[in-house]
C-alpha cells in the first residue's frame, strides 16, 4: 500500500527509527551492565516489542492486564505487571502465574500484602512481587526513609505466598525538569535511591535480587548504573514532542506521526483546517513547563505552523505571519509528531509501518485494561 | 455480570439516564417542529443512536466514514457525513452513496466543489451537498455575508452532479459561553444567520430546502427554531462535567462515568491512587474558562475530592482537607464523571450498561477512522 491511499488522520511508524531508538537503549543497557526490561505500553504490538527486545522474547513490562494476557498469548514468559496490585486483579494474576515462567506483580501497600498473602494461602499460589518505592515523584511506592518500608520488604521476603524479587521505581519527576542537567541529577537520585535502600534491606538480611528504574528521561540521561540491576523505559521506541522538548531526543528521533490531510482554507482567519483532531493527536497540552504556548505536536517541516485547537475530528493550523496557502492545497499531506505518543498512539485501531516511504506493514495494538 | 466483578477502569452507561437525555431531545424537536438527526460521534453504537432516534432508523449524523459505514452495515439509509469532504474521501463517499438510500456531504471551498462535480461528472454520480456555514465558530464554513457564498451554493444547485440538500452549521462557541444568557444569545445568532442566509439564497433562486444546526448547548437552550429544519446534537446522550459546568445539564443528567478502584494511600501527601489515569479518562481539561482549576472529571458522592493529575494509567486524588482513609479502602469503587465524555468514551474498546445497579449489557463502539 501507498502512503497517499491511506485514510487520514493515520498513525506511522517510521521503521528505521523505531530500530535506531530501541537499538540504542538495548546498546546502553548492555553496556551498562544492566538487564532491559522494556516497558511496552506506548506502542501495545507484539512486533515493537521484538525490536525493544533484539529479537528476543525475554522480560517486557505491562501497564495493563490486557497486555500481560495479549503477551502473553504470544510466548512471552516473562512478563512483570507494572502498577499497583489490588485484590480485584488476583485472580487474573494467579492465572496468569500459573500460565507463564515469570509473572511479577507490585505492591507498596500493607493492606494489599495481606490480601496478596491471603489469596495465595487460599488459592496455593506463590506470587512473585516487587516493592514499590517512591524516589520522588510521589505518585505510588513507599517512602524509602521509613523504617515500615523495610518491614513490608521483609514480610514479602519471609512469606510463603509471595516470592520477593525486590524493588522497583519510576522517577516520573524527570519529566518536569527544565535542563538535561535537572534530568540527571534526578537519574542520580533515583539511582541512589534505590541502591541505597537496597543495601538497607541486605544488611537487614533481605534478599534484594532486582534493583528495577525506568522512565525514558533518565534512561536517556543516565551516566551510571551502579547497583541497578534492571531498567524499564517505554517511551523511547517513538519519542515524542514532549521528550524533544525536555531534551530526550530531537525532533528528528521521534518515530510517529499522524499523517493528516488539509481540509480547508480560512483566509480571513489566516487558519487552515485538518483532519487530525483531538481523537486523532489527543488534548495532551505537552511540556508546558517549559513551552510558554499550547501547541498539539509539532508538523514536520512547517515549525511556521502551530496547531492551537482541536475539535473532536478538527485540527486548527495558525500561524503569526499570513499563510501562504497555495504552499498547502486543500487535500495534501502534512505530518504531526504529537505531544505525547502514548496518549496518540493509544487512539488508534491500528499502525502503519513506513519503511523507505512505502507502507511496509500494519500493526495491530492490544486495547483496553 | 454484577458491577463489582468488572475490571477497572470501566466505562458506564446509566441506561435511564440516556434514556431520559435522548427522550428529551425527541420531545423538544418534536415540540419545535425540526427534525432531529441526532449525531452519533458521542457514542459510536447502534444501540445508543436507536435511543437517539426513539428506536427508528430515521436520519443520524455521523463525524467519521468508518462511523458511516459502520451505521450502513448496521441498515441506516440516511447519513449525514458532518465532515468538511475532500478528494481523497470520494470513493467512500460514492460507495455510501451508491449502498444507501441518502448519504450527504459537506463542503465549504470552491476548489472542493470543483473536485466533487468533477469526480460526479467522471463517475456518473450525484452526490447529496449541504453547504457549511460559519456561524461564528471560525472553524469550518463559509462567510455568510461574503457574496461568494451565494456563488458556491448556487454552483452546488445548478450542477448536474451535486444535489444541493441545504445549509449547515455548528455554533462551536457555544462551548466557550460563562453564563446560560449567553448560550441562549449564541442560539439565537445562529439561527437569525442560518434563516437569513437561507432567505438570501431563495430569493437569489437557490432552492435550500434544509437549514441544519447543531451543539448541545445551544440545542438544549434555543427558545425558538423558527426557520430552522433539522438540528443535530450529539453530546446530549451522555452528557458530561464541561456540559454540566457552562449549564447545559446538572451532573445529576450525566449517563456516562468511569468506574474505577482505590488502589493506594499516601497519607504522607494526603493523596488516594486510582486505577483511571490519562488512558481512561482523557486530557481534556474541562470548562478550564469558567473554572479556576484543572480536575479531571467529578467524583460522584465526593465533591470533596479531586483528581488532579493523571498518568497513563494513574489517577492522582488531592484534597484541601485531611482524607479520611478509613472511608476509601484499597480496593473501593470511585465513580467519575468524566470532563468531555467523546474523548473519554472513545478509550474504551466496550461500554458496560448499567440499570438497577446491574450490567445489563454490553454495547460495543465502532473505532478508526
Amino acid at each position: 500500500m501507498q502512503l497517499k491511499n491511506l485514510r487520514t488522520p493515520a498513525f506511522l511508524i517510521d521503521l528505521k527509527k523505531l530500530h535506531a531508538n530501541t537499538e540504542f537503549m538495548i546498546g546502553k543497557a548492555e553496556e551498562y551492565g544492566v538487564k532491559l526490561r522494556p516497558h511496552v505500553k506506548t506502542h501495545k504490538t507484539f512486533e515493537a516489542a521484538k525490536y525493544q527486545l533484539g529479537d528476543t522474547l525475554t522480560g517486557i513490562t505491562v501497564s495493563t492486564l490486557a497486555e500481560a494476557f495479549f503477551y502473553q498469548e504470544n510466548g512471552f514468559q516473562d512478563i512483570t505487571y507494572a502498577f499497583p496490585i489490588t485484590e480485584d486483579k488476583l485472580d487474573d494474576a494467579a492465572q496468569l502465574t500459573r500460565k507463564i515462567k515469570h509473572f511479577h506483580i507490585l505492591l507498596d501497600q500493607y493492606d494489599t500484602f495481606d490480601k496478596v498473602q491471603h489469596y495465595g494461602y487460599e488459592h496455593n499460589i506463590t506470587f512473585s512481587v516487587y516493592l514499590i518505592i517512591d524516589c520522588g515523584a510521589h505518585r505510588d511506592g513507599v517512602n524509602p526513609t521509613d523504617p515500615r518500608s523495610i518491614k513490608l520488604a521483609s514480610a514479602l521476603h519471609e512469606s510463603k505466598n509471595t516470592d520477593f524479587q525486590g524493588i522497583l521505581t519510576h522517577a516520573g519527576q524527570s519529566y518536569h525538569c527544565n535542563t538535561i542537567e535537572e534530568i540527571k541529577r534526578v537519574a542520580e537520585i533515583e539511582r541512589h535511591i534505590m541502591v541505597q535502600f537496597a543495601e538497607k534491606l541486605r544488611s537487614s538480611g533481605v534478599e534484594c535480587r532486582e534493583v528495577s528504574i525506568g522512565s525514558t528521561p533518565t534512561c536517556i540521561h543516565a551516566n551510571t548504573w551502579e547497583g541497578i540491576t534492571e531498567i524499564r523505559p517505554g517511551n523511547y521506541v517513538f519519542f515524542d514532542k514532549f521528550q524533544a522538548d525536555i531534551g530526550s531526543c530531537s525532533l528528528y528521533d521521534c518515530a510517529a506521526s499522524v499523517l493528516t490531510r488539509v481540509i480547508g482554507h480560512y483566509p480571513e482567519h489566516n487558519r487552515i483546517l485538518i483532519d487530525a483532531g483531538a481523537l486523532a493527536l489527543s488534548k495532551d497540552q505537552g511540556a508546558t513547563h517549559i513551552i510558554d504556548e499550547v501547541v498539539y505536536g509539532f508538523i514536520k517541516n512547517h515549525p511556521e505552523l502551530k496547531i492551537t485547537k482541536l475539535s473532536q475530528e478538527h485540527g486548527f493550523i495558525d500561524c503569526e505571519d499570513t499563510i501562504k496557502f497555495s504552499n498547502f492545497p486543500i487535500g495534501s499531506f502534512l505530518e504531526i509528531i504529537p505531544n505525547h505518543s502514548c496518549l496518540t498512539a493509544a487512539l488508534f485501531p491500528v499502525y502503519h509501518i513506513v519503511d523507505n516511504d512505502q507502507v511496509a506493514d500494519v500493526w495491530k495494538p492490544v486495547r483496553g485494561w
